[in-house]
């Protein structure tokens, strides 16, 4: 046994509440280690001394090097206190606090045991519902759709279809979103990501100069207006880019600053290297190499209620559903929590997604972010999928790897994406290959958390590193219409139980990646890596069931509906 | 190599900063493996691709199991991005978000490095510095000295130096402490946690019926003001007890509930099960298995508001310095985020102090407490100087486990105590030996963090578990006056700069303890178990060495000042 590769955290991933009477519970061991039995002895805090219960622990997910075994516990008191018993060629070993023993004492529980002391509800992270069976399309606004033709023009400088250089400006408004709902909702989508709508010089609007209105060349605050009414009339939701890390140089506030430096009532809002502003040495922080998008000071509680106020106002207004943080890993933490607070008293379903591309569980602990953009889950794809970096039993274990990096409710909110406006786009990373990006999808679309789609995906559109990921939308000429049709046929998978509510598991049989939804019945994803080698008989054997009237086969990837076995499924 | 041995935790306390331009590294390995080198690959997020600095990691800390490295590094971006690197025989190895890899692409870190992505300072956490050479003293207050005889005396049922029961009241008061500030501040004390003073029917007051007045059994509000200002005046720390897990059934809004049930404006201010309360039954939360102590429901956000001004309250009024907190860690998460802000917002100096017995990490992130009374100390010190359970390596290996588990800042802010009104008093504990109290007491004021000495133990005062524990302080007769000598010697020792800044580390030699304090010189203390067995010879020879004039050798401990040799200590 190797005991060393024993890991549990108490409070935290490895242990938390689901509900008050409802905790979830984990313990990580080595992979190549096979115990008689792992359990959990558990009871009340205050007479776990005389008094506990035992549960079995199940091997759940792998990633590779270790296995994590989990259980979810039925509990009556709030005063939770555990400890495991794992046994290992017949001998019984204990884990607590003090790691592994031979023997424990429970009378000295108080000093040693694991434990949740209460579980308070205040502290039990909830889920926002909608995102269960939402599928995200992300818009990058200039280049998806021009209605409008009565706005000025004077700005747009790249003929539609023509490929885009960095200062490119094509035209597309929130009007011409709004044309197209129906187009979006016929594709299956329920949910839109916007990149940033606010007032900016650029055609990404990154750099903000205005955060109470709408830039006129996207048909300012009215067009946006009729989107959001239209959508939520279609029950689609949507959700906006809050870019709080950094400003524009243009924001007032900013202005004032370089203008008054130390004067400036201002100026602690940002962070300067000296008592002014000096253009030249730049002397204050930016985003990343980007002088003008001057960074927020968020741990100032000025600039705290600034932002909170944008977040809310727009909340208010015009009752969007969900921020998605820009840069979100580099602002405070203190910050994040501010906004939570801010955002979920005006509308607790409204959804909070950062942009971090790293494992993010402090963000994630309930306080701050709801989910993130699933870069990982990107990068894993990109390895199985494309780079032949990962086989099959790999890109198991990375998936198993990355879910138990949170919480089943986190999981439950994560984007998962193939590609952004930040990135390339998948399908020009996998050579043009359709059977690669429609096994891609199908994994997002299986995966827990809600799939999100890059604009013009289904067409599907081509593009390399920003500025070329945000070529202008194709609305004429060839079109692929089996990629669409999967896409359409994948979004109503998306509503059954199985994956909304399911457990996952994932893994490998005869070289195909398995990943399974399991409610009662299962809905499995038997998938290779795209290549459009035929799958095995084994895998063949599998079609025979029936995934509500039909199994969805394509060259690369089949899923079916496997029914509960008398006794139910184990999964 | 146990490859599954190796941990890392991002933004966390294995990475954390500790300035906006130093962050504090720890890598954790398996004991029994040894590498030619440790070290960290690090860089800025933007430009780590093409630009990176290398440090060495030093083993600092074991556990037994586990070797943690640790690094300081000064960064001068505090866009912190990291790898690790491991030479293990010759070979090279890489530890990333990704594992142990054994090559690395830098050009892909920005999805798998690790990172503190930007030091924002409302991130960092701050320490009180008051805490650094703090000795604190606790007190029972019904039990340490009656001043006053002019108060109502009828409620007193207990006379002084006999035996108490759960019931007993034996009239110590306030004024009785400030009596008492010149003897304690002789004694070395510099800071006084009393258990509660707040109105309460019961002689330990932890069931609160008025958290505005001071009971008229310790002397009213006058008292206190008297204790304050003559404590602030001899530069002594008061610290109060916060109950905030629950109230008495005797609290004005509880009674109102009891009286009006669903109709009471305080209904949703207790945890209960129906419409109203139903004492037979006690169908509400309550502490322990005490009826008669509510548990407030602190998801509340009234009762966030309720506590939180009593908490500033008294800060406003009379300076109190901080708050020890009662059954911390069965109050939410979420509440003690608000209440830290709402106490550091009125003074930024105030020390919050959880009772959390456990591993408690998730409070003390930074956003909630700045540290916990060191319980897992005292039963460290228990198993090594009494129970016989760990041997000086065992002992060792325990007190860098526990340190490892916390930040630095953290466990600069510890209260660190050999007993309390809640266990036996270490001194009946270990046989009434004075020696193994001396060496325990030796441990705990070497130690980062504040000691907290028990009223009495200079007598040394008797007692084992409550109310046996909350005897009534011995003033006349006869009393140690070495233990009482040593207790001052050590006060003093606090307040070099080895040990209000130095780093700590943890060993054994020839069967002994060691514990040192490392800035530019030395103290080392090395410590028998305390049963007075003479040092081996090695012992003696660091004698030599002087203490600022002086070695502190007692039968059991020796502390000595070792000078820093030509070139540095390497600590």
């Amino acid at each position: 046994m190797n005991k060393q590769a024993i890991l549990h955290i108490q409070d935290s991933q490895y242990c938390y509440a689901l509900d008050p009477h409802t905790v979830q519970l984990m313990l990580r061991c080595a992979a190549e280690d096979t115990f008689d039995s792992v359990s959990v002895i558990y009871g009340n805090k205050y007479d776990y001394y005389k008094k506990r219960k035992k549960s079995d622990l199940t091997p759940a997910f792998s990633d590779g090097s270790f296995v994590y075994y989990t259980a979810k516990l039925k509990i009556k008191d709030v005063r939770f206190v555990y400890i495991f018993q794992l046994v290992y060629k017949g001998q019984v070993w204990y884990f607590s606090e003090d790691g592994l023993t031979a023997d424990y004492d429970y009378k000295l529980a108080y000093y040693n045991s694991f434990q949740l002391p209460y579980i308070n509800y205040a502290d039990i992270m909830g889920t926002v519902d909608w995102m269960k069976d939402a599928v995200f399309y992300e818009i990058f606004v200039d280049r998806f759709c021009r209605a409008s033709i009565t706005k000025d023009d004077g700005y747009i400088n790249l003929r539609w279809g023509r490929i885009p250089n960095p200062k490119s400006f094509a035209g597309g408004d929130l009007d011409g979103i709004t044309l197209k709902l129906d187009y979006l909702r016929r594709l299956g989508v329920n949910a839109l990501y916007l990149t940033p709508i606010f007032k900016s010089v650029s055609n990404h609007k990154y750099d903000i100069s205005d955060y109470y209105s709408v830039d006129g060349m996207f048909g300012g605050r009215e067009a946006f207006e009729r989107l959001t009414e239209e959508a939520h009339r279609r029950g689609m939701k949507i959700i906006l880019d809050a870019v709080f890390n950094h400003c524009s140089e243009n924001l007032a506030q900013f202005k004032d600053v370089v203008e008054k430096g130390k004067n400036s009532p201002y100026f602690g809002w940002f962070i300067i290297d000296g008592d002014g502003i000096d253009s030249e040495r730049a002397n204050y922080e930016y985003f990343s190499l980007c002088k003008y998008m001057p960074k927020f000071n968020t741990s100032n509680p000025e600039v705290q209620n600034f932002l909170n106020g944008i977040a809310t106002y727009w909340i208010r207004e015009f009752d969007i559903d969900g921020w998605r943080l820009d840069v979100s890993d580099e602002v405070s933490h203190d910050y994040w929590r501010s906004f939570r607070k801010a955002v979920k008293a005006v509308k607790p379903d409204c959804v909070i997604l950062g942009e971090n591309w790293h494992d993010s569980y402090p963000y994630l602990r309930g306080d701050q972010f709801d989910g993130i953009m699933n870069y990982a889950l990107t990068k894993a794809c990109l390895d199985y999928f494309v780079n032949g970096v990962l086989d099959a039993r790999g890109f198991a274990d990375k998936l198993g790897g990355l879910y138990v990096r949170n919480t089943r409710q986190v999981n439950s909110m994560m984007l998962n994406l193939l590609d952004s406006h930040d990135t390339h786009r998948f399908y020009t990373v996998a050579g043009r290959d359709i059977n690669k990006l429609v096994c891609a999808l199908a994994v997002i679309y299986m995966h827990t958390g809600a799939p999100c789609i890059y604009y013009g995906t289904e067409v599907p559109l081509e593009g390399g590193y920003d500025p070329d990921c945000r070529r202008t939308m194709v609305w004429e000429g060839r079109r692929n219409t089996r990629l669409r049709r999967i896409i359409v046929r994948l979004g109503q998978l998306r509503k059954r139980r199985e994956i909304t509510e399911g457990d996952i598991s994932f893994g490998a049989e005869n070289g195909m990646f398995v990943l399974e939804r399991v409610l009662k019945n299962k809905i499995r994803l038997t998938v290779n890596n795209g290549d459009g080698k035929p799958f095995t008989p084994e895998g063949r054997v599998l079609l025979s069931h029936n995934l509500g009237g039909g199994v969805l086969a394509q060259e690369g990837f089949v899923i079916e509906a496997v029914k509960a076995a008398k006794g139910g499924v184990n999964g």
